[in-house]
């Protein structure tokens, strides 16, 4: 662990920022888990039953709460932001549900996916589902300057797979590319996320794009140390299989640096691991070494460092108050749950 | 060929009749062709490609066609109707992408389909693309009832497609479940495409639904031919390859009637071929044969021809002109491409 990568505040600390954002917007996410059951529902069974599966699996829900958090830091009274925060756990579920699909993934968040249960058609015309839905909600809000917003962002989130499916097994890809990929298919929505939040609370253009790139630097501090913890973790910490993207032989960070410092006997490993995809059982572990001889997990951890700063500086406009402070301790959080 | 499936006009009036509708959108369509080339355009070159691949393949465009002849017949003078022409289009090729990975579908209209070439996870994304886009382009509008009207066609038609999976090989799916199954996959988006053009035009609310039923009645009746031809039509006919929908064991309007109707040894040839998926190349022809002994093929296109006449009828509240006229023999023409 590098000192770069560390921030002022201890895990602990980190952690307990995290629940005191969740203990601001709680009411509001009652509402919200309430609206999504609500808009999921459908004559047809298997809509719910399968949206129900992923949705109730419990992620964190950090897109719905940054929503209602940057509705909060803008004293917002009004109820979209409720519909907004549905419609983007709902975009957000949709994108993991064809994610599976795509990547053929068997697990996540340690159960079993939806289309291994379902099938693959299923998740891909109900991952639709649940997108229109999304647009009906933010329909309902009756702002079409939102929808643009939403409208933009899921767009680049489609372009940003594509791109990373393009970049598959590619051990060229170089860290620009990579962090385009990243802001497209995860920092997008966040920034939307928060963004919509500020829109509809009324906020002036300045604090709506404080709000959009505070929202994009933590998406991609996120990304990364997600991309980090899956040659670092256990699967408690992260909440999926640690070893799940070496197993698809995804492109990210910490394969990059590792394959760009490597000596030939590295990158002739890394060429039989991702690009030729032959992979052994013990293949893993001796990833995981080689990651940590090129200091790939430190050098991505301190990545993500750097942006959880700019999120934090994004937040300038604002005044202190305890949804400003949770904000900026939720950046933290992001980074320090990598250790 | 049945007395009551037949319309007063010759195959030729209404193929003529098709052809002076597109003349008389054909300036808008070129715009509208213009704008699909402009907004499927993307730094990721997989995506034109693949979107390319399936939108250059030479469809009808019957739906940006109905969103044109709408606005058309409602004097609308402005350029919204071109984005919303465009936007239904790119839904339309969405569904089209992800259902070819639903149905595995090796061939559409004789080609090869996009899954075939690029594969499941590229057709999957490149649709989300395409449905992303669709709603950029309509927030270009700025009427958040045409972006509502558009979001929940989306919904019925995701919904319609995970009915028809759950429907999937079972015999026992009934007439009225097959119709709610096509009034959702099909017909929503045909009412939809001709509502927002009627939308655009700032026409009043009687003759906005009137457009809105008009494009229903057509859709359900375009899509009980589609049904129909498959069991009958040479792949010049239709642009698809008869057999399709029996060698994927769709459960359409010819195999409910030819299957309530059966005798007990038809029905056992139905459940191996279509309920237990056991099908031998010298069936297809038997299954034609049985659909030709029980009247299901003259049956299905008499229900067609029934929607044909409540489409032209819901047109009432419009004045006579070339417009109307043309939609008018639109409506045969559906019906009248089967014989």
């Amino acid at each position: 662990m590098s000192a770069a990568a560390r921030t002022d505040n201890a895990p602990a600390a980190a952690s307990d920022a995290l629940d005191k954002l969740i203990a601001l917007v709680a009411t509001d996410m009652e509402a919200v888990n309430a609206t999504i059951v609500e808009r999921m529902a459908s004559d047809v069974p298997m809509i719910p039953a399968l949206a129900g599966h992923l949705i109730q699996s419990g992620g964190k829900r950090l897109r719905p709460i940054l929503t209602l958090a940057a509705a909060g830091l803008c004293n917002y009274a009004g109820r979209d932001h409720v519909r907004l925060a549905t419609a983007v756990e709902f975009i957000h579920t949709a994108t993991l549900l064809h994610d599976d699909v795509v990547d053929n993934s068997a697990l996540r968040r340690g159960r079993k996916t939806a289309h291994m249960i379902w099938g693959n058609p299923a998740s891909v015309l109900v991952g639709d589902f649940l997108y229109s839905r999304s647009f009906q909600l933010m329909v309902e809000t009756g702002s079409v300057a939102i929808l643009g917003v939403l409208a933009n962002a899921s767009a680049i989130i489609a372009e940003g797979e594509v791109m990373q499916l393009a970049a598959a097994k590619n051990l060229e890809t170089t860290e620009d590319t990579y962090l385009k990929v990243i802001e497209s298919k995860t920092a997008a929505l966040f920034a939307a996320a928060a963004e919509v939040g500020a829109m509809a609370a009324g906020a002036d253009a300045a604090k709506v794009k404080a709000l959009a790139d505070y929202g994009r630097a933590i998406g991609v501090a996120f990304q990364l140390v997600d991309d980090a913890l899956d040659y670092a973790a256990s699967a408690d910490t992260i909440g999926k299989n640690a070893g799940d993207d070496f197993r698809e032989g995804k492109i990210t960070l910490p394969v990059i640096l590792a394959f760009a410092r490597g000596a030939s006997d590295e990158r002739a490993f890394w060429t039989r691991v991702i690009a030729d995809d032959k992979q052994r059982p013990e293949d893993f572990d001796a990833a995981v070494d080689l990651i940590k001889l090129r200091d790939a997990i430190e050098d991505t951890l301190a990545r993500a460092q750097s942006y959880a700063l700019a999120a934090k500086d994004a937040l300038q406009p604002f005044e202190d108050g305890p949804y400003k402070r949770a904000l900026s301790a939720l950046a933290d959080f992001c980074v320090e749950r990598a250790y």
